[in-house]
């Protein structure tokens, strides 16, 4: 029997790059300069937690759309006035911190999977980062997209179901025609809601070393895989 | 001096791909089947033609946006019946005539020139063709974007400014830091007046061997290149 998932999209943040300790050592050198003792682990974190509110206003049609890229800037800057730092850093500085963003490592199985999944499918993100942003980072970490889409195309946030609907339409497929992967049970449950097939990668440790979250599936995805090559190869068997 | 272009976009159909050759290839078995005796090639000039007052509609204003898939299904059923064939497909039949579309050859240079160029800057497609279109054909082709830009972000067909506009702007860049790579002048003409920087490739057998159209550049093009291997060559010392 032959698959009928035309497509595989993925969320990015947290499922296909390490967010937590790539901003924590963008962000180091830009503090050590400055001499400011504290942890860019910390700061980084901060300024992560900072980002589910701010889309939320965009979901909820309190603000009207604007780019991550935008959303990074300003939670930065919240970030840098909660630390005390706001006073420290020039715009060109903070431009700088920003582009943290755009220099996310993959996790150790994130290119291969992807490459063997590519040799299948269409692959691509479904994140809420921008073109821009994820064409930069995609071409930092050598992630194999065949096209991008997401939060822009839609112009709208995850886990609006405008974003899934607006991946499905760009490509031409019909939502049960569209596998979304992810690593966090909610991600999966709105696309599901809309249509579309499931896969769930784990990623112990997103949040660190003591995460409680979204440690394992918490409902019956079409696939549940141990890692992106994993995924390549139940996506191979999926019936 | 260093190159201040941050992205080099691309017209497709006939910049990149040989459409005419690959879509009368893609019909001739469909006619044969049928022991139709007409020239594929006959048939697939005839469904390009179509394309440009077509798109005139949108651009005008005259029709809302319409993906390209559907512009040239479209344009494929007033082609079939020009030459009578109306009553003898179906339309399972057209929609895999349609395909022609997605399967068209790269010239010989261009991956090699893409995959060049894209160790030195961005690269994209800025094609009249829509997001599942072009990934679809760059798939086949194994053109290695690091995204997928043109019309479906514009909702609007070149050479109308707005495409250009929107390319630059889903990259977060100014106009001044993006190049459009074209074989037809009137599409860098278009570009130039949108502040884009423009590069020249021709391509002189896109219309055929008798081809009398955009055989030079006709303007002071930024970079006028032999071929795309050239172009990433040129690129490299631009100033």
């Amino acid at each position: 029997m032959t698959n009928s998932i035309k497509a595989v999209i993925f969320d990015v943040f947290g499922t296909v790059v390490d967010w937590r300790t790539s901003v924590s050592n963008h962000l180091a050198p830009a503090l050590a300069a400055k001499s400011i003792d504290i942890d860019p682990l910390e700061l980084a974190v901060f300024w992560r937690g900072r980002y589910d509110p701010a889309m939320n206003k965009i979901r909820t049609g309190e603000r009207g759309y604007i780019a991550l890229d935008q959303i990074h800037l300003e939670n930065l800057e919240q970030t840098l006035e909660h630390f005390g730092l706001d006073q420290l850093f020039n715009e060109d500085e903070k431009a700088q911190m920003n582009k943290a963003w755009e220099h996310l490592n993959p996790w150790p199985d994130s290119v291969d999977g992807l490459t063997a999944l590519k040799s299948q499918t269409i692959i691509a993100p479904c994140s809420n980062g921008s073109i821009a942003l994820m064409t930069r980072l995609s071409k930092f970490g050598k992630l194999p997209w065949d096209c991008i889409l997401g939060a822009d195309i839609a112009q709208n946030y995850k886990p609006h179901p405008d974003v899934y609907g607006a991946c499905c339409k760009a490509l031409r497929l019909k939502p049960q025609e569209v596998m979304m992967a992810a690593c966090h049970n909610n991600d999966l449950k709105a696309a599901r809601a809309c249509g579309l097939a499931t896969a769930f990668v784990p990623r112990p440790t997103e949040h660190g070393p003591n995460q409680t979250t979204d440690l394992s599936a918490e409902q019956d995805w079409d696939i549940v895989a141990d890692d992106f090559k994993d995924l390549a190869e139940k996506f191979k068997n999926l019936n």
